[in-house]
């Protein structure tokens, strides 16, 4: 009982890095189809997005019959209930990966991206992408260090985001409101992908350091980092 | 000690009605604000945002000590959880209520919607109000024919805010790029409202059929309509 117990809330955990692991790769490759212009990659951006929420769909039930029949307390039970915050903010990336992808097929064959732009978007849709990927990570190694480094990329995404309005803004712009609506869209997009994956992190952070903060309380020590 | 749990689950309940009520206002407010560069209107959005986040907050802890004390099980499991889905949706609406405030406030004493499309963002703003009005409403009555009725209104939204895009390439567009920068994020904001007054609609109903469904069945009928 006790087993299957500890192997559901393993499998909640894998969900959700391979949740994060797919929205990662699917921003990628829809990075790719909006600067090539390349309607494969955007297709296959599409297919990714079902699978992440089938797997969305699985984790929430395995959540819930995990709370009915185990009854989790404490660390377990905020690792369960943070899980269902966690994936819904991996489901949505799966949708603004989906977003970009669209972008570039509307305008295809059509590159909905001008060449002053390309290296900006270039590196928002890297940033993206990375910052997902070590979600994954602090997911699997609830690295507190290693999430409070995403806050800095974050911050260069931030500064990414805000380099494209200037750019938009400047009166030299001569790309047309058609492309100036597909960047502000684009650059939207990138920056709700960062924001959750730093929510994903942080939702890690919080969960351990609660669990830092049960164990100052608990009179009884007990070893660190056997919880997922 | 069921009393209690009862007393809870209602105050689940009522959170998120009055959640839903906030966010309603605020659009409404963050319209008035961006229609008649209203920097009063804006400043009040914030203020209720921060209170929705407070709400916010208070809910999931709310959610955490019912499931740990308590324990439910079956229809008052979902309900928790679904309501921790909620209070999500209905905060980030109190952050794209923010966002209109914010556009407002940016271009403010200078309006940032060019009259042509006053009407359009009008009807925008009015129907985001009146969705999240209902989500609430569907909050108190589980009426899944109300749920249903939300869908046609956001159809208009999804109507309203395609309009918006075709007047934006329209080649007569004489707005500038700030302009149609700003029309375009404000639109998404508008239409992401009304999806996630939809998503809260759309719970209620998956959770009252998901209850028919176990009614079915079950042996021993119990009378409907009790559990919030």
């Amino acid at each position: 009982m006790r087993e299957a117990y500890h192997k559901e809330l393993e499998l909640i955990g894998q969900a959700l890095v391979e949740m994060a692991n797919l929205v990662s790769s699917a921003m990628g490759r829809a990075t790719g189809a909006l600067l090539d212009a390349d309607i494969q990659q955007a297709q296959s951006v599409t297919s990714t997005e079902e699978q992440v929420e089938a797997l969305q769909r699985e984790l929430e039930e395995r959540a819930i019959a995990v709370l009915a029949r185990q009854q989790p307390v404490a660390t377990d039970l905020r690792m369960v209930v943070t899980s269902l915050r966690m994936s819904a903010d991996l489901e949505r990336c799966g949708v603004l990966a989906q977003h970009v992808a669209t972008v570039a097929q509307r305008r295809h064959p059509q590159h909905a991206v001008p060449n002053d732009l390309r290296r900006t978007l270039l590196e928002m849709g890297q940033l993206a992408q990375r910052l997902m990927a070590q979600a994954a990570e602090v997911l699997i190694t609830q690295d507190v260090e290693a999430a409070l480094q995403m806050e800095q990329d974050d911050d260069r995404m931030d500064e990414l985001h805000r380099m494209i309005f200037h750019h938009l803004m400047d009166e030299r712009w001569h790309h047309g409101v058609e492309t100036a609506v597909d960047i502000t869209l684009v650059g939207r997009y990138y920056e709700r992908f960062a924001d959750h994956a730093v929510s994903v992190a942080r939702r890690v952070v919080l969960l351990v350091t609660g669990e830092q903060a049960e164990e100052l309380a608990a009179t009884a020590p007990t070893p660190r980092g056997q919880t997922t």
